[in-house]
């Protein structure tokens, strides 16, 4: 080894009160950057320190005055109130009724007539603006020539009187009386002005801040919170852009696009544009609006931090909406850096493989906050920080092995740490082993297949390493995308509107699809499209690989489940060809992808009533008598279906296997290969280094064999990783 | 006791060659009666003897000789080719691929062009009459004009040359070169003649015979097999009507109905007209049509019988399509009596409700031939006919002590039996039980519920304790029928359309509705009709208790899946609204409907994702921490929701429970109630006599509580029961 890891590329959240603690773990920790967080302040002792500062900034919550005097300029958003049953030809719904009022305050200043809508949810038709009329005073719709027993709803604005982040940190801190910030809309051309000025005045306010970290920019994600106490959040989706929407920006979109969006176009049934749903053609548009304002305000922003000799580096969370860093205008920003706090590895590569900044930051968790957004005890009396830390930065090593990022840290009261001495340990261990990654990154990329895989969902590359925020359990392409963040593949992400402007990219040898019916990982109404059917039946036919799982190509329409289930040989049985024989099929013991399936397979949920179509089909895996892994050969290409996914060693070796014989490329998987399905290695070959890395909490032997076929055997303690010079 | 139970009520199958047999087994089972079967005749010897002789006689096979004179008149039907994907802008389709060439012979006299169609099925669209050809020789179709990569199919008709009952008989009893025989299709003039000639020729032929067993009319059910030697049947399905289709059929249908039907309203997107699937309008009068033929041609063959001075009795089975015995023209047969060949107790009570015969039979499994229609060894080397009989029995019993038949017996040949003593003492035990509960049912009804108890499915009464054959394990409805088969409750079947007409009637306090989505048993697209959702909210709001099962009132239709959530206090998460936090419940630990749970529940395959939606929804029990048992009050009704349903005894028990619950009968439930969950009783008022029933193979003890809280206390030995004078 001889060289040293033990300084740099870490940021540390300091803590005012409690300086001595803060350059102590500063270099304890090998932090080179010191930063504030919402809810603590630094000293001028540790400002005045050798440390650079990042300082946080959230502009469209700076100045409460200014909100407080301009309420019709904070942010909006549609909701739909809970469905009431009619009980006669009348009816008369509580606008907010299991909303909580901290968050929502009724809109009755855009005329309600232009904006909202009332609707019979038992037939799904609208009700006549002649047939309600709005109590502003109670916050009341009453419904008049109603059907008894129909269900009725009104989609209504609200202002938004609690910014949600600061709304989540003062609760889970206890800030008790503390004033509720408000999130003012910038839309507006004086919310502009004022955030400039805002930014300017604080610009010269900080002369020790080197880097502004925008937490985050204008829109925030989706979150309604709920007035139960038993149900604390109603819905938290990290990808809609639900909050983005008012009377003024809606008249904005129609000068732009020429034409007018209704409150159903938001609320949808109250299923409201979350990021299941394939994305209708109206919220493309509504999406790009808001992009537009975003790069063309935010870029203002970031000039006049880069004016003033800062850095301006920006949070991929909160209020990202809008900012869409995979999107062509993200460059026109021109950020310095961008940060996330991360769990998971799919997360490591959303940031690792941001384009067009300079450092890419990973906060870990747990945050220095009692509780973590996860709900664990992290730092209060029954939590156990360092079994937490070391829990997700084996799934987020695995990541950083294929793709790097430039620094990790921190956030949060840095206090809470203080009577954690293993914890504090922990941390300057997984700095050191991060600084040699990162080194070997530097120097080199990593042993990769010679082909790329493509995940196709509605979203592709706007989603890529996404899903609807933190790690979705169960999602079936959440689950195959962690496990795919730390296999040594290249990956991208495509959408079917992609493949319908251009085909099938020929570097792709392999494409998979996971989801559900009529969800956007799936594909949702693409699948009825017909020219998605030809161009990728096309596309296996000469060759190309396809892995299917959960409900891949599913759609109701016409003869078939599965639209592509002539490339699966495989159908699903939902109820109502129960009369049909299932063709008998005979388990195929020995195959290339389940042979390092040592006991019973386990795919976790998986979908059931699944049947083959064809003699043909092989079925590799069965669980409660169905198939749940097949192989089918379309012409010249490989077709695998899995009935699920979970992110867990068998599963990660099993769509790694799949993922080699579905682009034909048995051979090179051989290379670098570890005999232990919980053990996974990268080979750096400029370094001629091979990393080693132990993915569980037990002591790991495994033997790796090079393309040469060379055997290196290896033991690795619990958690840990070794780097082997060659 | 002191009665003598040892006579009458009772078929026996006779066989030629086993003179002695007969008469032995005919004595020790204390038959009264000796049948025939397909494949068996009986002898002068046994002709002759004190016995009654039913014959065997099924019209549509009977003159094979005529049918091969007249291969335009053999029975018909629509088959859809199986896809082929078009490769180029051609595609030829062999028409009979994939089907039993012994069972079909493509029909090429009835114009194709006029009766045929051809579909591509991955756009759903039909492709136009001038873009394809038939080769008849080749029995072929060629499509022009194909996109590539589509899939095609060709719906055309088929002469039905193998009847279908005969060839499984053939097969299974190893027939070999014996001729095939062939239906013919009755709707024609010429056949109807040639028929009642037949008819009149066997009656004058079987001078012996007292009862002419109808095997059954005119049309099979829905029967297709495959070429496949992996894979012997294709479909079948019981209820279905898709083999009474032909070309003169469908013109008649013109002239009667004023409109043409297409081979695409038999074929239906490969699904066909399948019991599963909630009748469309146009099948419906399909189906009234080929009732309306098969009682008036059905009336003269009884007539006929009637004329000879013979009993007409028919087999509720087979050729049994257009008999419909719960429809409104059923009595206008003037039938005798009928007879099915049942395994279960939701069958029992199919026969036991027949209206407008003298007689109802049940002919018991096992079947004398080597193995059973549900694949059991039963006479071969490996099979135990006496478990098997045991098996059936113990549930048949149980529906039979509600509503009992007035007769039993057996078919096939009886010469299979002589090697199994057990199986020969058995039936003897097994009949004189029949008996003893035939008498107490003679003398007076049993115990059952003061209130009625409606299951509503799309079908209602035209299919009252029938699915798609004998019992579906897995289908909630079916399920769910066999469990109530034997409980002390009254039950009506309802359709959507009956309450649409009539509302709901007022006897009734219980509506179960129990299916999956888009079936016939939860109803399908007719909980799109808000009519249907007043209806049922109204009655419930009255104080109507609503049972709901699996996926009861599902649609995907506006804002809700299940149309009646609002009752039900529970919704399913389908995977598009994962985004949502679910409402978080506590278990409600004591409840009067999990009253005798000792364990753990089991519903078996339960439906997945159930959430609550209201904090006063009861969540009675969980399975994979998702309620699977709620239970909620909305206004004067309960509406109880399970996730799933097992006949087994704790479900029959939890069933028996939420049904009286959902009553408000708590206390009425308590009558003759037994404290085993594996023990049943009825009680005989007017006999003053109670049966007590093991539902077991192990020994049980249980307690039943008379209405005045006594109690009685009962040993059973495996599977027995037990009379007791009170």
């Amino acid at each position: 080894m001889g060289k040293d890891y033990t300084k740099g590329s870490f940021t540390l959240p300091g803590e005012a009160g409690y300086e001595e603690l803060t350059l102590e773990l500063a270099e304890k920790w090998g932090a080179d950057v010191i930063r504030d967080s919402d809810g603590t302040q630094l000293s001028e002792q540790i400002l005045a320190s050798d440390y650079d500062i990042y300082s946080t900034l959230c502009l469209i919550r700076a100045d409460n005055e200014w909100a407080k005097a301009n309420m019709d300029k904070l942010q909006q958003c549609f909701l739909m109130s809970y469905p009431v049953v009619a009980e006669s030809d009348t009816v008369t719904i509580d606008l907010l009724r299991g909303y909580n009022k901290d968050q929502f305050l009724v809109n009755c200043n855009d005329d309600p007539k232009e904006f909202w809508q009332v609707f019979n949810r038992t037939t799904g038709e609208e009700v006549p603006l002649s047939d309600w009329t709005l109590d502003p005073e109670k916050g009341t719709v009453t419904v008049k020539n109603t059907f008894k027993w129909h269900r009725y709803t009104v989609n209504f604005l609200v202002y938004r009187i609690w910014e949600e982040i600061s709304a989540y940190n003062h609760v889970t801190n206890d800030w008790g009386d503390r004033e509720h910030l408000m999130p003012i809309e910038p839309m507006y051309p004086e919310t502009q002005a004022r955030i400039l000025e805002i930014l300017e005045q604080w610009l010269i306010d900080h002369p020790h801040t080197k880097v502004v970290r925008f937490t985050s920019l204008f829109y925030n994600f989706f979150w309604l919170w709920s007035d139960d106490p038993k149900q604390r959040f109603i819905v938290n989706d990290w990808g809609s852009y639900e909050f983005s929407v008012n009377a003024y920006a809606i008249r904005e979109f129609e000068k732009v696009k020429g034409y007018r969006l209704t409150s159903e176009d938001f609320v949808n049934k109250g299923l409201y544009n979350n990021s299941y749903l394939p994305p209708a053609k109206k919220y493309r548009d509504w999406m790009e609006f808001i992009n537009n304002f975003v790069v063309d305000f935010g870029k203002k922003c970031v000039e006049l931090v880069h004016k003033h000799g800062k850095k301006a580096y920006v949070f991929y969370n909160d209020h990202w909406v809008g900012m869409e860093p995979t999107l062509e205008r993200w460059k026109e920003f021109n950020f310095d850096g961008i940060i996330d706090g991360i769990f998971n590895g799919f997360e490591a590569r959303k940031v690792a493989e941001t384009p067009h900044v300079d450092v890419r930051e990973i906060r870990l968790h747990p945050y220095f906050f009692p509780t973590g957004v996860n709900g664990a005890p992290s730092f209060l009396p029954e939590g156990n920080p360092t079994l937490e830390c070391k829990t997700y930065w084996m799934d987020i090593r695995r990541a950083l092995l294929r793709k790097c990022v430039d620094r990790i840290g921190f956030g949060g009261y840095l206090s809470l740490v203080a009577n954690h001495p293993d914890f504090i340990e922990y941390v300057a261990e997984l700095a050191q082993e991060f600084r040699r990654i990162k080194e070997l990154h530097q120097i080199d990329q990593p042993n990769t297949s010679s082909f790329k895989v493509a995940f196709l969902t509605a979203w592709g590359n706007m989603r890529a390493w996404g899903c609807r925020g933190h790690f979705n359990r169960g999602n079936f392409y959440n689950e195959a995308m962690e496990s795919i963040s730390g296999l040594p593949v290249e990956i991208e992400f495509i959408s079917f509107d992609d493949i319908l402007a251009n085909g099938i990219p020929d570097h792709i040898q392999v494409i998979i699809n996971a989801g559900r019916l009529d969800d956007a990982w799936s594909g949702g109404w693409y699948w009825k499209n017909p020219k998605v059917i030809e161009i990728i039946t096309e596309w296996v036919s000469q060759g190309g690989g396809l892995i299917g799982i959960g409900e891949p190509s599913a759609a109701k329409h016409s003869s078939q489940y599965f639209q592509l289930s002539h490339l699966f040989g495989v159908e699903r049985e939902i109820g109502l060809t129960v009369a049909w024989e299932k063709y008998p099929y005979e388990k195929t013991e020995k195959h290339f992808i389940t042979a390092d399936l040592s006991e019973q397979v386990d795919l976790g949920k998986v979908i059931d009533g699944i049947y083959v179509l064809e003699p043909e089909t092989n079925v590799l895996a069965e669980q409660d008598g169905c198939p749940v892994i097949t192989e089918y050969q379309f012409k010249q290409g490989r077709v695998i279906y899995f009935a699920g996914h979970q992110f867990k060693p068998d599963n990660i070796r099993l769509l790694h296997r799949a993922i080699f014989y579905a682009a034909g490329k048995e051979e090179e998987f051989a290379d670098w290969l570890s005999s232990n399905i919980n053990v996974e290695c990268a080979y750096f070959a400029k370094a001629n280094q091979l990393v080693v890395i132990n993915n569980s909490f037990e002591v790991q032997t495994a033997t790796i064999t090079t393309p040469n076929k060379k055997e290196i055997k290896v033991e690795l303690e619990p958690n840990a990783s070794v780097f082997i010079d060659l």
